[in-house]
């Protein structure tokens, strides 16, 4: 866990005036991404209020550590995650100094560029992506539809379970979706055919950045999991639910996920997220303790993620109106997650599994318990058996074409400044 | 596929004697892969009998066609990858023409490196491996364990199973194998525990490695797919059968097979496999037939791999012993799998999803029909109810400490010079 310091301070404001107030970028959060201003390479940035700090610039032009130049001048953030977290810790420190004292202002402003400007990008080079499962009333729910009397699987509450996703295919927020083709086979036909996919749904997840990892062989204790993550994002794990029903069996998702799976483009860093940290739930009566290699008192009592989650949808109707996106749900993620973060990290290096700097590792959809809290279509329609209205009057089971759906976070906490993740986003396309 | 030329041609011989003859690499292989001499670079090479011809230094020296040169020189097969069949096949004449005549010798001569000196590596950088499951003898021996009456799933003949493994732990034949840990939890056992694994196979299966790829949202149709193959390796998929059991529902399987995953270091071009092609195996009376986007003429007539592989075990008592290693089993790949490779591939992308140069693919565990071609210690011993005995009088259910394993494969057909692939090995060591 990162200690709260003097970046937290509620007090202090940045001289880029657009941050002071900013509903995702004030001073306190400085998150990590990659950014292009017209044809130039991508450069790593950090967003704050309307602008971005252009990391690259600022470094060669003298105004951070030297011996960060080489890293902070790349178009990814994989080698800088290769510093850890002291160094981390350090550069969030002396961005909060730079652009909080006016009297920097002068040398940092000419590395300022306007947000909207820019085209975003990937903040690192994906080796690998795995996507967990660790939304207990998501696993409940989904299992619940297929195993009315016992959803959730005997190893649930001893295994956080996870399975490697396409790295390929992970993509920015924005991102067209075109809707993936495939085998799809309802329950009454006698065999499957090809064709566009008619359950397409939408998982609402965060992104879990792995800043150090291990070597293959060795493993992270879980004392030390917290200090390999670098940092979170959004990440929707697009999902076609009739491909999926169809082909999962025996060996679990594949052409069902791997089509696309989006992610907003700023990092919020681990030391961002410091005063949003709370205990993770306790666990019912009844359920077994985390077995030894996963228990960490540290980690039960601040491993909980404080992060505010919702999920809005605008239909092609609802943009041509000019009305407001619907509100699809809102929960919070601590409450949605059986297992934590660094209990993700530690369990997939368990046997001996090499994570690697800019590793992206999804938690599983963030269902909350409330029906207000539903983190995919699958849940919020019982499958299709219950579709919703929207305030136009159209009605959805799983998505349309030309519907856009994002999703969005922010941290809220007492005696701090809040602060936000952006938001990641996606239009249906028809098949091609 | 391939057509067969006249490098082919079975009177071909080499002017690097130890080629003619040799059981793996003569002149009509020409295998690719990466080698590095002390502590220099790794490079592309081609083996050719008992050596090595260094590509990067015969491009240099202006041997090769200028524009391969850049690709050529790198030290993975990525960038040569890109170059597509047409570059692969000419590059196949260059090598040929080059290795046989004896006017090119004194030319070609000074970049042949002994191939008992060099270190091997990764072929290629490996973004993304997904693992199939076309075994279809395999997958009815492992379906049976769990259901005696229905061991195949009723998607199966409809659908090329499959799912992604790890990248980041696929290593080069001869990396250690060290016992992996996990939640392991026997049938009688109330709860799980966390230890070394007790039930540690192995699975025989052949890697495809891609060549050109396709763009997000594209698909690559049926009769294109050949042409995005570069190239087939032996491929060991590491199974930890207990931590599997426990893990493995929902979502597939994860900790028991990401600890590591062998492939060969030599990848014998498709080019090079043309003489060994055959008709796939006709599909059962009252089997399915493929869907359209999976179904083509060609590759129903010429899909099927000709290749003989095989399996031994050395344990270290006969290590010790100095006794020859123990064949676990043989059979041919053709007539093992269900799916062609190239319906591998079309599957794989139906949706959309990117495949791109160097992407590592498992055909799943080729076990043949007979007893003798089963590819898993799982199918062998029958979940370990029927331990074998061994030569020496030693039994094994699953592999012990100190157990070398070690995949083969060789290719023979009527009219043409037999070529191998090498060897794909490693040792277990205990666990840390």
């Amino acid at each position: 866990m990162s200690e709260i310091d003097e970046t937290h301070d509620p007090a202090r404001t940045s001289w880029v005036e657009s941050a002071n107030g900013h509903p995702d970028f004030p001073i306190q959060n400085l998150p990590l991404g990659v950014f292009s201003v017209g044809k130039q390479e991508p450069r790593i940035g950090v967003a704050i209020g309307e602008m971005i700090f252009d990391l690259k610039g600022a470094s060669a032009a003298g105004l951070l550590d030297d011996h960060w130049k080489l890293a902070l001048g790349l178009s990814t953030l994989n080698a800088w995650f290769t510093h850890g977290p002291d160094d981390a810790r350090e550069l969030r420190r002396k961005l909060s100094g730079l652009l909080s004292d006016e009297r920097y202002r002068p040398s940092a402003e000419p590395h300022l560029v306007r947000a909207a400007t820019v085209e975003m990008h990937l903040p690192c080079d994906i080796h690998d992506y795995t996507d967990f499962y660790v939304g207990i009333h998501h696993a409940t729910n989904v299992g619940r539809q297929f195993r009315p009397d016992n959803p959730l699987l005997p190893n649930y509450k001893y295994v956080p379970i996870g399975y490697h996703g396409r790295a390929s295919s992970v993509r920015v927020s924005g991102t067209p979706v075109v809707r993936p083709k495939g085998q799809r086979k309802p329950p009454d036909a006698e065999a499957p055919d090809y064709g566009p996919s008619r359950r397409l749904d939408y998982e609402l997840e965060l992104g879990i950045f792995i800043r150090c990892g291990n070597e293959l062989g060795n493993t992270i204790p879980i004392g030390e999991a917290g200090g390999h993550i670098a940092g979170y994002c959004l990440l929707n794990d697009w999902s076609a639910r009739d491909l999926q029903a169809w082909e999962y069996q025996p060996l679990g998702p594949f052409l069902a996920k791997n089509f696309l799976t989006s992610i907003s483009p700023w990092m919020v860093t681990a030391e961002a997220l410091a005063p949003f940290r709370k205990a993770m739930p306790p666990r019912p009566e009844g359920d077994p303790a985390p077995l030894p290699y996963l228990l960490d008192e540290a980690d039960q009592a601040a491993g909980g993620l404080g992060i505010e989650l919702a999920v809005t949808l605008e239909t092609a109707r609802m943009r041509a109106a000019g009305a407001e996106p619907h509100v699809l749900s809102k929960g919070e993620a601590a409450t949605a997650m059986y297992w934590s973060a660094a209990q993700i990290v530690t369990h997939h290096a368990s046997n001996g599994c090499n994570l690697q700097p800019g590793d992206l590792i999804g938690t599983g959809t963030l269902s909350t318990a409330e029906e207000s809290g539903l983190g995919s279509l699958l849940e919020i329609s019982q499958g299709g058996k219950a579709p919703i209205t929207l305030p136009g009057g159209e009605t959805r089971s799983f998505l349309e074409d030309g519907d856009e759906l994002t999703l969005w976070a922010r941290c809220i906490a007492d005696g701090a400044v809040p602060i936000g993740f952006g938001s990641c986003t996606g239009r249906i396309l028809p098949a091609t």
